[in-house]
C-alpha cells in the first residue's frame, strides 16, 4: 500500500457502497479504496503531509459510481481567458477576470446526460480546466492562491448561446440544471503542473478544442486571488478558468468528451428531454 | 399557547442558546420560542396543517442573535422588475425576466455590517422584497409556483454601481461578501398577501425608496415559475424580486433599513474596514 505514506496523485468521489454520503477514493489497481474526510479534511491531511486515512472499503472500479469531483456551494467562472476565444467571440481582451457564477442545480457527473433546454435553440460546449478550492479563502494574495487549491478535474461550461448573445447577463445562459458537469478525478494540486498538460475537448470523438493548459491571460493564481477579493471560496466551491477557441454547438444524441492529460476524460451524453 | 395550533404568521431563524446549529423559532410575548426543523420540515409541516414542533428553548428577545432567516444554496434575483427602476436606469422593460446569482457568501443577517469593497467607490443600496423557498422546485407553474414559498422577508440587493456599469456582467458587482442582508423575520406565505403591503428603504432615517409591493413588471408567481425552469430551487433558496426607483449611494458610517408591514425592519449599518 505505498499510497498510505505519500499522497496520491488523483482521487476520484464515488457513490458510498453502504449507502452512506459519498466519499472520496483512491485508485488502486482495478479497484477504489474509499478515504475518511471530506474535501476540507483531506487538503488539511495533504498539506501537513499526514497519510491520508482509508474508511475501509474496496470497490471494484467498474462497479463503482463516479459522481462529480466536488459538491461546491458556488461555481465561479471566468468569461474570456483565452485570447483566441475571445477573438472568436468577437469581443477585446478584458482589462480584469470577468466573472460569473453558475448555480450548484447546474453540476453533473461523469456520463450523466446534458440536457438541452426547451428555451434555447443553440448549446454549446465550452471545454475547461476546473479547480477546485480545499479551504476558505478571502483576499489571498496571487503568491498563497494556489495552496488552497485542492486539485483540478475537466469541466464543460455549457451555454445556451442564442440567451447569451439576447441578454447582457450569463446566469440564465450558463446556469441551467445539467450545464456543469465535472470529472473524473481530481489531480491533487502538488502532482499536477496545468503548464505542462493539454486539454481536448471532443464531439462524438471529433476534435472541437484543444489547447496547451499555458495560454490564459489571466493565470490561475491570479484568478484565484481576484475572486477571492470579491466572494470568500470555500471548501469544494469550483472555478472553471475559461475556454479555448472552438466552441460550438452540440444536439441530442451526441457525446461530449473533456480531456485533460493527467487527469482523464470528462463523458458526457446530451439529450433533449421530452 | 394559541401557536402551537395554529401556524405563526412570522418566525425568526437565531443562533441556538445551546450552541447548536441556528434554529427557527416563534414569538411570544417578550420571547421566542425555538422550533425544531429546518426550513424544509417547517414548510412541509405548513402545508399539511400539522402543528409546528417546539424544541423546548425560551430565549428573552433582547438576549437572541437575529440571522439571516434562511440558509439559501443560491440567491437568485430578478434584475429590473418595477418600471420606474427600469426608467431611473435608462433600460426599456424587459420581455423576460431577467435573472443574476448572488453567491452565498454574501449573505449577512440584521445588524451585521454591509462592508464596502476597495474595488468600489459607488455601492448602492437596493431595498427588496425576498422570497424564501421552503421545498425543492423545479419545472413549475406559475399556478404551483406559491405553495412552494415558505415566506418573504425583506433584502438589500447592495451592488457596485461603478462596477455594474464598467462590466457588462452583474456577479461582480453585487456578488460581494455581505453584499446580500436578509431579515429580519420570515412572514409566512399564508399569512402575507405582498400586494397588500409596502417598502420602504431608509438611509440614515431618510426615505430613499418606497412603493407598494403591487407594481412588479414580472408577477411573483411568473418569477418563481420562470426561475424554475431553468435552475431547480432547493430550500432555503432566496429570490430577490427586484427593487423600485430611488436607489443611490452608501457610504462609511451610514445606516440602512428596508422595512416591510407585516415582516419588520432590516438593519445594517455600512462600513469601510481598514
Amino acid at each position: 500500500m505505498p499510497l498510505r505514506d505519500t499522497p496520491c496523485a488523483r482521487l476520484v468521489r464515488i457513490a458510498h457502497p453502504a449507502g452512506r454520503r459519498p466519499v472520496y477514493a483512491r485508485c488502486d489497481g482495478e479497484h477504489f479504496v474509499t478515504l475518511e474526510g471530506d474535501v476540507a479534511e483531506l487538503h488539511q491531511a495533504i498539506r501537513d503531509g499526514r497519510p491520508l486515512s482509508e474508511d475501509g472499503a474496496r470497490i471494484r472500479k467498474d462497479r463503482a459510481q463516479l459522481l462529480a469531483p466536488a459538491c461546491p456551494t458556488k461555481v465561479v467562472c471566468v468569461g474570456l481567458n483565452y485570447r483566441a476565444h475571445a477573438e472568436e467571440m468577437g469581443k477585446t481582451v478584458p482589462q480584469e477576470p470577468l466573472i460569473f457564477l453558475k448555480p450548484s442545480t447546474a453540476v453533473i457527473g461523469p456520463d450523466e446526460a446534458i440536457e438541452l433546454p426547451p428555451a434555447s435553440e443553440e448549446v454549446h460546449h465550452e471545454g475547461e480546466l476546473a479547480m477546485i478550492v480545499g479551504e476558505r479563502l478571502k483576499g489571498v494574495s496571487a503568491e498563497e492562491a494556489m495552496r488552497g487549491i485542492f486539485g483540478f478535474t475537466c469541466a464543460t461550461d455549457v451555454t445556451a448561446r442564442d440567451i447569451q448573445r439576447r441578454e447582457s447577463r450569463y446566469t440564465r445562459a450558463k446556469g441551467f440544471d445539467t450545464f456543469a458537469p465535472l470529472g473524473p478525478a481530481v489531480a491533487l494540486t502538488g502532482h499536477f503542473d496545468p503548464a505542462a498538460h493539454t486539454l481536448t475537448c471532443r464531439v462524438d470523438g471529433e476534435v472541437r478544442q484543444h489547447t496547451r493548459l499555458n495560454d490564459f491571460i489571466f493565470e490561475l493564481p491570479e484568478v484565484v486571488a481576484f475572486i477571492s477579493s470579491v466572494m470568500t471560496l470555500l471548501p469544494g466551491d469550483v472555478i472553471l478558468t475559461g475556454t479555448p477557441a472552438g466552441v460550438g454547438p452540440i444536439t441530442h444524441g451526441q457525446s461530449v468528451e473533456v480531456s485533460i492529460d493527467g487527469i482523464g476524460t470528462l463523458h458526457n451524453p446530451v439529450r433533449r428531454p421530452g
